[in-house]
């Protein structure tokens, strides 16, 4: 498992995890024994607002994030709702394997060198901001690593970002897909820019676009340092 | 620690560890009872080659990094090196918690919405690339994490750095320092767009710029993720 000892211990230290349901469930041997409160998806701020009021009560609680907390995670959240809704409690973020880390060790080293994150979900963020970003990164040839690139009501998103990346990058481009990466369920996938569209790509899917350099070696995406 | 289980397990499975001597004095306890081969800095491609020669007479090699090896580490080498000199070795890639996000959880939450990463060593990338890089992540508002920031020779990237980013941000815009993240000797300085240059920064620190709406809540540096 990716998670950290770090966050062993503090979870050990803890009276109460709040989490998506789906959360709790993987880590459900360090649950044993504590209070639990889970909830459904777009509900993180009930959970986190639960879970400031029960650390304003005096419990010690762990709010569960996938991944890191810190990338696009609960840990901004919790610190942006303390201040504004007035919660005296200390927060501290434990730091994890984001998804985009995990992701890149399963399809080989695509961000050995500089790269950028991406979500391309217009729910918090305006489309044209998105696209500006997009833009950006390909013509500076980073590696991106896009998170939420496609849902069922959500599906021009990716078809852009590609058209993007299309127009700078050659389609030879290595792109590889994992879903639900460190999970029993992992799908890895090795595509490139011009065919990638047509593999399965939902939710829980991080894609990665190498750069001009990125290439396939012995089956895996490496961005070479430069070394050879 | 930073570490995760699966490392832990990973290593336990090892018959010979390598890496570079402090990486391998941090995790002193795993070593215990196993063959090591440590080198200095700058022996990365020796280093590496040891370990392939090692792994290809039998053993079970671990190659250390800090951070995630898959982020500026030994990844991608390993696997360059093994398909260019011919060695025939199975090589997994293990995703640790990268720098960046060590560091970002020591500021609050930064990195919480679209970023980059960017390393301002020019030693194997020329320095107009990196140029080109920052400009790019500057303009589009992305929250930047620098690699690499300075060294004993190395002074102006960081300063051009700076440049770039008070060319197109407010000098206010929150900057975080952390120096040897998740190590005992670890410092953590919150600074600005305009005062960061004056701070103590050398090559175990990462310098996180924060875009327009990153802001400093409770003494945390946070970028909101909209839900206020």
């Amino acid at each position: 498992m990716d998670r950290t000892r770090r966050a062993e211990e503090a979870i050990g230290a803890c009276s109460l995890l709040v989490g998506y349901g789906p959360y709790l469930d993987s880590i459900a041997d360090l649950c044993a024994g504590r209070q639990t409160l889970s909830s459904g998806m777009r509900q993180e701020t009930e959970r986190c607002r639960a879970a400031l009021e029960a650390a304003t009560e005096g419990a010690v609680v762990g709010l569960i994030s996938s991944g890191d907390a810190g990338v696009y995670g609960m840990a901004g959240l919790a610190m942006e709702m303390a201040a504004a809704e007035g919660f005296a409690v200390a927060i501290e973020v434990i730091a994890g394997v984001s998804a985009a880390n995990a992701a890149a060790a399963q399809l080989g080293a695509p961000l050995m060198l500089d790269s950028a994150t991406i979500s391309l979900s217009d729910l918090l963020v305006p489309w044209e901001t998105i696209v500006e970003r997009l833009q950006a990164v390909a013509a500076a040839d980073l590696v991106v690593s896009l998170y939420n690139p496609r849902s069922k009501k959500r599906r021009h998103q990716l078809d852009d970002a590609a058209a993007i990346f299309r127009a700078v990058r050659p389609l030879t481009t290595p792109v590889g897909i994992v879903t639900a990466a460190s999970r029993a369920e992992q799908q890895v996938v090795h595509s490139d820019l011009g065919h990638f569209l047509d593999e399965e790509i939902g939710m829980t899917s991080i894609v990665i676009i190498g750069n001009r350099s990125t290439r396939l070696i012995a089956g895996r995406m490496v961005t070479p340092r430069g070394y050879y």
